[in-house]
């Protein structure tokens, strides 16, 4: 499959996630306001794909620029990096990736470089975190391979795979990299209500690499961790507090209750960008309340009756007591994560 | 609202729960073979419903019977019973109320009474099991009703209201009962995938009677728990074991152990039709596989990838250790229930 966002000859391009499973589709991006759009409408979700996709955002405006005023052509990239920072609330990622590039605009400017430099090194940065986010993953992929269990049954929630980064994937990563390694692996995909990501996006992709995977409703997941189906659970994570509480989408913590109430382990992979430091716990982590529309209607059809109060969360925050271990590319951290972490 | 099903000069009707919250239609029913199609489609469903309605299946057979004799009329109800049996396999009640249709009819024949006089007989007691079923259900619900906080927020999953009995509903009876008596009770529903039973269905009857409900993606429930939002949960039975293992809709299970973990009170209102003395525990339940269109699908529509595995049980069985208590016509029954449902 190809990447989930791609950037080459200042071309920025994105698979458009809301039309899968029903088509693949690239759409090309040519203006941060057209990024900032696919980031709140979905077209790319997964807290990796929208660091990425946040930080082309800004090369995107740094390469239309017309300025030669080093004051103006700042002024236009932290317009842009502005409003990209205003389209979703809770994956840290997004604003690591859009400071990655503010800074190293700024870095260069204050260097003393002209302004056609800024923009040549602004946007080989902006290239070289595809790359980066793809050696991540692999290295997410084969630290969280040991594991897996050599034969075994896997549940994970929501969609923390290739779609959710540039590729690879971080949770979907870890099984893939344990598949590599002659582990035999099946995965049960939570379906993820209200999206569906778990049945439409993870399930795509595990079909397109002939991973073996079962699609259940999220309610079924206790049953089969008590009837001894589930060997392990392994999630993404949008937010990952410096006490190793962590954020991620609603039902997680769901889940790491079932697998804690079943002695299941519960992991956590995620990159190190979506450590957010300064944050003591996940208490202090922002929650994305989303449209109602996403609980009353399925892809546009309405299944609630008229009038229904609706709540729709988009994350929850598993405490870090119920999380046996964090993959990162830099290694395992085991608890306890005030430690591990750093 | 009207009665779910109803039975009046011999003419039975159903609301038809498929067409729910979109239109409330009634649909009237002349053979056993219609009753028995309505049961798999799930027109009705719900176990006290389906029980009343499956006895109504072998009273219509016996109305719609025209033997004199009375060894063929005793075959033309046991065929309807047989077939009726075959509907549906864990909700106990279906079997009881279809028993204790062949019984009255046996007890009548074995009493010397004529075939005409035996079909009165059993067209009577089919009638007064609706009235029955109505009078379990009030009296569930002021059992329960002690239970209920003054005020707060009580959690539902799937659908144990008006439409899953004959009316006023059983978990639903609980808190329609509480309200009654001027407690200030604000619901949260379990949408309750794959059928979503608890959106279509528990909100359409909530609203109807302006009962404060908010629903949510069962994924949700822990994340409110965790919030401290959740009071108590209700939820009905479809077959509760001698041990006081409980068989409901998928995904009950989960909800109890979350509601354990949070240390949030977790009880079951059913009536002792659902109990099934014979079953030492729940582990010999049978649990109903259903179609597996229903996860993939959304109201005929396609929203899982093509030839993606499922599964799709459709209930779980949750054990005595996790219900707090068991609600009945009769009282309130706690631990350890193997005396107290006796």
């Amino acid at each position: 499959m190809q990447r989930t966002v791609d950037y080459t000859h200042g071309k920025m391009t994105m698979i458009d996630q809301t039309r899968i499973p029903a088509e693949l589709v690239t759409v090309e991006l040519s203006t941060p306001e057209q990024v900032a759009d696919a980031i709140v409408k979905m077209k790319v979700r997964g807290a990796p794909a929208i660091g990425v996709a946040a930080a082309l955002g800004v090369a995107i405006a740094s390469r239309n620029s017309d300025a030669s005023d080093k004051g103006q052509y700042l002024g236009e990239i932290e317009r842009a990096a502005h409003m990209l920072r205003n389209t979703r609330p809770t994956a840290v990622n997004l604003f690591w990736g859009i400071d990655k590039m503010v800074c190293t605009a700024k870095a260069a400017l204050h260097d003393g470089l002209s302004v056609p430099d800024v923009k040549q090194i602004v946007d080989e940065c902006a290239a070289s975190m595809i790359e980066e986010d793809e050696a991540v993953c692999r290295l997410i992929g084969a630290h969280g391979a040991e594991l897996m269990p050599e034969e075994g049954h896997v549940l994970t929630h929501c969609n923390a795979g290739a779609l959710a980064c540039v590729s690879y994937g971080t949770a979907l990563g870890v099984i893939r990299a344990a598949i590599e390694i002659g582990k035999r692996i099946h995965v049960y995909a939570d379906e993820t209500r209200p999206r569906l990501q778990g049945m439409k996006l993870t399930c795509f992709e595990l079909l397109k690499d002939n991973i073996p995977v079962t699609v259940i409703s999220d309610s079924m997941a206790g049953s089969l961790m008590r009837k001894g189906h589930v060997d392990c659970v392994i999630v993404g994570a949008d937010r990952i507090a410096a006490n190793g509480d962590v954020a991620n989408k609603i039902g997680t913590y769901s889940v790491a209750v079932l697998a804690h109430h079943h002695g299941i382990p519960f992991y956590v992979a995620a990159p190190t960008s979506t450590i957010d430091y300064a944050l003591k716990s996940g208490e202090d982590i922002t929650i994305e309340e989303r449209a109602h529309e996403e609980v009353t209607h399925i892809d546009g059809h309405r299944v609630a009756p008229v009038g229904v109060e609706v709540i729709n969360p988009s994350f929850d925050v598993t405490p870090a007591a119920l999380v046996t271990a964090i993959v990162t590319e830099k290694g395992i951290a085991h608890p306890p994560y005030k430690q591990s972490l750093r």
